[in-house]
């Protein structure tokens, strides 16, 4: 099989995940839906999050749809001929082409969020009513109704970035393969855009209704959580699917497709190489990204038949079983495409192997990259391991040394997953480097090339971490229904196993998403170099005086220094707006709840039904509200330093802002994880006082443990999960907007 | 007068201000020590502080020694005469002076802060005392013992800068006045090694003891704040000393060394233009950072007379005043130094100006900036503002929103810190730009000496601040002796007032301390960048192959991006280790304090005295203990990097650190000082709820700010401060391995 061929396999393995994704759908969907009060409240949640939903996305279409034509108008006004990446088009025909495709890859966003969200709604329901049958069945469940987001969300991208390349390339623009990705850095755009909005209003609402609800029902109420008499209960459930499901689909649309316009772009380097050294196929270079997600797609769909145990077996047992069937059969699938794809002629890099085999190794750095931050970040936030315990303890002597000991686990975990992401990063540079790809400036592109296929290979298990992912909201709202209808204790067992399963799988994405946003922004920055560059040496031919290529991104240049501490400020500012946004929110909630319980008294003994839906409507409201804020800082930055201080000044602010935001992230998402699971711990009776006496529920260092939970909410679920968009929204701004930049 | 003759102004202003401050010691110390109750508890604290003192910086000097030892071999080693900055004393010389310059640094780091410790905790009871008598007295006596610490702080700096300076140069060297800058960088490192150990030793001592002592006390016991049957509050007394006091000192005496040595490297640059040019005095060009802060250290003399007022003023007006001379008489003196230094036989810049003018203006822009720290800190933490109220008014839904806002407020004040500095480093660079100071390769070198000239324009102030700081500790512990020994109402009333303003001054030095680290650090990294040059451009004359300049940092290079992810992460992983510290050495105190009380029962109706010494000693022990962990982290990292990364890496490294670190102290202090202040406010009656009643002191909104506060102490007190240390430590270290980083 040649390259060519082997290309063929994009869109097949599109469509093939998207009808797996509608047969694990209707899969879902045929199962039975329990006692007539779980139909009741399952209606309501999905009445909720349809309401959440539709005004959220419709504020994102309005604003996607505003910010497109800026971003035509602007693309227009600024890609002249002499600095557009494909000179033809200048003007308006690349204006509105950029402008499609950002409408495109938002509306990809979009509807990949909506429909998975659709279906974990759905799912939520009859993983409890499964619980009441079988563990086993429960599990399959749930994690069927997460893959569908996780096939559609890496289906979507992977059909949009072929599927606008193809028609730019091919029938509209009628340009080089070479010249057509810098044509769909739009697309990139889309999604960031929406990942940023979906994130933060979701995340912003999830924490708040959350933080809101719990302090009126558990503190000021004393009732417990998901009690049915609590006007917020249902809000905090929709907030589940809101915030994890729709949010992190979001994050990881634009993570897979941002990644692989990046990389399509650095294969444009290899192009240029192959062509001239005359090997077979040269555009497999740039279309490599694309089949290797194919692979990883039709992985991922062998693996999810792999989720199956006993009824007495821990059901991450099953899950992880599962990952491992996707990482085997993703390193077969990148063995095949690497050995097919990177025909060099008989070529061999350092060391005389031929040079498909550094690449494939590159890819294999990818995938246990992969795997590495899946265990870390178990290590970090499980109750069994030092880290959470050490907060247990602390939360003996009161709430300070709880929020002391966890604010120094959160701040000690950035160093293995900085030291995880450089290894990964040098040697995969370090490989492609021995691969020897010499440009014919006399650069050796492999390196860079290397890092590409790394993250391209870390990327190939998206979809199965999605599916994990999503499998989090959905056993937590199993929970939640099973809680608020009361059915069986044994099925409630069940569904409070799965549902720590889930905060489990939901911490163990957040480090996976955080990891491929910091490959991918390597990524990105290189390709913003490459974008940069192509538009300079337009100019230098042109004989515009004074320009330069740039071949470094010097730090001691105090423009570039002033970008890059902004970039870090950034990081924290856009966090401070996000976690205030909580607290905003969650205040309207505490009002609206107090208001409740004060003017329907019979709240309190079941007499009178509060009004879900109207706090479900204030919440989202007043969620979309503070989005904007935030979302707003995080655009107007990147294009405000690149007006004033230049195109090195952006580069400088990609990385520092890169390495920055996914550090914060990172101290965010494990604090926050930790303090949840050290809470846990305590109420699961491992802490114990000097005496050997359980310090479980209801102890003093529970309410420690209880107020450290709650710091650790909007950090973990607000603040975090949006530094992971944010990163990468910097890089495809930049890209787009790299002609506004050049003076 | 011409700048030669103005040169023979440092020692002159040096000595005069070691004589000042002995005539301030000998003002403060024949005051009179009040009642024998104050002189017992007094003789107490003396004691502790002194035994604290005496180890601690045993166990520094033994580091140090070691450290020089290790410094002079390696430097022996390395600099061989292809390398060495001065080629002629490669080798073993090389080493021997290094390591002298080293221990030299390290030494009157120590000197001044044993000495200015000293005197402030002699000034703590001559305060308290003077207080029962006079307002203005007790501002006068804390602010002279104050300024002890200050004047030694400074003018030891500057003297031993001058003297190794002028000894090498002259005696030993016999080098020209361009080499002799780069032999003595081992003086800011021996200054950074000390201040390392001593703000994380000082740091980690000061916040055990206040924790421990409260958490037993306050929480456990339920006695107040400085009772003295808390066998712990002795403890916490000194801790005020050796943290604020000590630790301060230290990093000051660090950034007025540091900066000084790299303004005079980077003065070499301007030196070779005046040589070449012929302008009268090119060695001014070098000489000027002395001059100008010998000029600070005068202004900053006068000031002190004007620490006077009425009676019923508010204190900090009183202190303003003589912040206000001190920057008036430094702009003069600035005026003075700019215009006869600078002579360029009637050159102009770009719009005509003489030369001077450019570089005047950038100091002023330096003395603004310090001015504009001091009032931006007042604004994020003094309660008058929204940060605090904002978290004031968070407390009354718990101590999870307390925390929550406050990291918000910590998260946001980065924001105004960092378009603050970099306006103040655009502007400057900008300045000296147009100054057109062209070196023989044509490059415009006035960028980076405007930088250079603004932050010594920054430190000409330093002496004040200084003094303002100690204020802090100084009015503190006269608090505590006063309530302590019970002394009348009127006095503990006044030494109130003292200890609210000294809060208010402990917190601008620590922005002020920020500011003056992320100048300097761009000031070392320049000087890093020309000591790097200086040695590949003899390798170049020496023919060695391969070797270029070293003309850009670039951070597209993964060596680099690398390192500058790893200097972000240990500023997150050294802060971990710091607030751990705190918490593992308050353990330690809490069992000690809990032991006394359950073992002497007498306590508790005064009929037993606690064992205040033992709980000091066991302290100290603890705290230097912890304080070997971080301190080796911070050493070892730069050096690794460099070794395992290259020169270029750790330029990288410094850049990226420097902004991480300040970013992180800026919301470590910040935060911290604002959940310090949210507690204050809500104790002087502030807080109301809704119906108008006032939640004071023993509300539960009190207790929800208690926590915040004991959140922020180790932050603001110990891993803050420290980072400024961190961030100039990396950059010396830089400074004086830099031949180990070249292949």
């Amino acid at each position: 099989m040649d390259a060519s061929s082997l290309q063929l396999i994009i869109l097949p393995a599109g469509i093939i995940a998207i009808l797996f994704a509608i047969y694990l759908a209707r899969d879902v969907l045929s199962r039975d839906t329990g006692t007539p009060e779980m139909e009741a409240v399952a209606g309501t949640i999905y009445e909720g999050a349809v309401a959440f939903i539709r005004r959220q996305y419709t504020t994102i279409a309005i604003l996607a749809v505003v910010a497109a034509v800026l971003i035509g108008i602007l693309i227009t006004l600024i890609e002249t001929p002499s600095v557009a990446d494909v000179p033809k088009l200048a003007g308006a025909p690349i204006g509105i082409m950029t402008a499609i495709a950002f409408m495109v890859g938002a509306a990809c966003s979009m509807a990949s969020g909506i429909i998975g969200m659709f279906i974990s709604v759905k799912a939520n329901v009859r993983t409890a009513s499964a619980a009441r049958r079988s563990l086993v069945e429960a599990v399959q469940v749930a994690m069927r109704g997460g893959a569908v987001s996780g096939f559609l969300v890496v289906a979507l991208s992977l059909l949009g970035v072929w599927g606008i390349f193809t028609v730019y390339s091919t029938f509209v623009g009628n340009v080089t393969v070479a010249q057509a990705p810098f044509l769909i850095v739009g697309f990139g755009f889309g999604a960031s855009f929406v990942a940023l909005f979906a994130q933060l209003g979701g995340g912003i609402y999830t924490k708040a209704a959350d933080v809101g609800s719990d302090l009126v029902g558990k503190v000021e109420k004393g009732i417990p959580e998901d009690d049915p008499r609590n006007a917020g209960v249902v809000a905090d459930l929709v907030g589940d699917n809101v915030g994890d499901c729709a949010g992190r689909g979001a994050d990881l649309f634009e993570s897979t497709a941002a990644e692989n316009i990046g990389a399509m772009i650095l294969g444009v380097g290899v192009y240029a190489i192959a062509v001239t050294a005359g090997w077979p196929n040269p555009q497999a270079w740039i279309f490599f990204p694309l089949v290797v997600r194919a692979f990883g797609l039709l992985a991922t769909i062998v693996a999810i038949f792999f989720v199956r145990g006993k009824e007495d077996e821990n059901p991450m047992n099953m899950l992880n079983r599962g990952y491992w069937v996707t990482t085997l059969l993703s390193v077969v699938g990148l063995a095949i495409t690497t050995n097919i794809m990177m025909q060099t002629n008989g070529g061999t890099g350092n060391g005389g192997f031929p040079t498909w085999l550094y690449f494939f190794a590159a890819g294999i750095v990818g995938l246990a990259t992969s795997v590495a931050f899946v265990y870390i970040t178990q290590y970090y936030t499980a109750g069994s391991y030092r880290p959470v315990r050490e907060i247990a303890e602390a939360s003996k002597t009161g709430p300070a040394t709880n929020i002391i000991a966890g604010t120094a686990v959160g701040f000690e975990t950035t160093a293995v997953t900085a030291i995880t992401i450089s290894i990964a990063l040098f040697v995969s540079h370090w490989l492609g480097d021995q691969a020897h790809l010499l440009s014919a400036d006399g650069r050796n592109v492999g390196g860079i090339f290397g890092t590409a296929v790394a993250t391209m290979g870390m990327l190939m298990t998206t979809a199965y971490i999605l599916a994990m992912d999503t499998f989090g909201p959905i056993t937590d709202n199993a929970g939640g229904i099973a809680e608020f209808s009361r059915i069986e204790a044994g099925a409630r067992e069940i569904t409070d196993r799965l549902d720590a399963v889930g905060n489990t799988t939901k911490a163990l994405t957040k480090g996976y998403a955080i990891a491929s946003a910091s490959l991918a922004a390597f990524l990105l920055f290189s390709a913003y170099i490459d974008k940069i560059n192509v538009i300079k040496g337009r100019q230098i031919e042109a004989g515009v005086p004074g320009v330069e290529l740039l071949n470094s991104v010097n730090l001691a240049n105090v423009n570039v220094f002033i970008a890059a501490m902004i970039a870090a400020t950034l990081v924290y500012f856009f966090s401070s707006l996000a976690i205030r946004a909580v607290g905003t929110t969650a205040q309207t909630i505490i009002v609206e709840v107090r208001r409740q319980f004060r003017e329907m008294p019979g709240i309190m003994d079941y007499t009178q039904r509060p009004d879900y839906a109207r706090v479900v409507d204030i919440t989202t409201k007043a969620a979309l509200k503070q989005m904007i804020a935030p979302g707003m800082v995080a655009v107007a930055t990147p294009i405000l330093i690149g007006v004033l201080l230049g195109a090195e000044a952006v580069a400088g602010m990609l990385m520092v802002g890169t390495i920055s935001g996914v550090l914060l992230a990172t101290v965010l998402n494990n604090g926050g994880g930790a303090w949840d699971n050290a809470k846990k711990y305590i109420e699961s009776g491992h802490l114990k006082d000097d005496d050997g006496n359980v310090l479980g529920k209801g102890s003093d260092a529970h309410a420690a443990a209880v107020v450290g939970d709650t710091v650790g909410d909007p950090f973990k679920d607000t603040a975090g999960p949006s530094l992971h968009v944010l990163v990468k929204l910097l890089a495809t701004i930049s890209l787009v907007m790299a002609p506004l930049f050049i003076r």
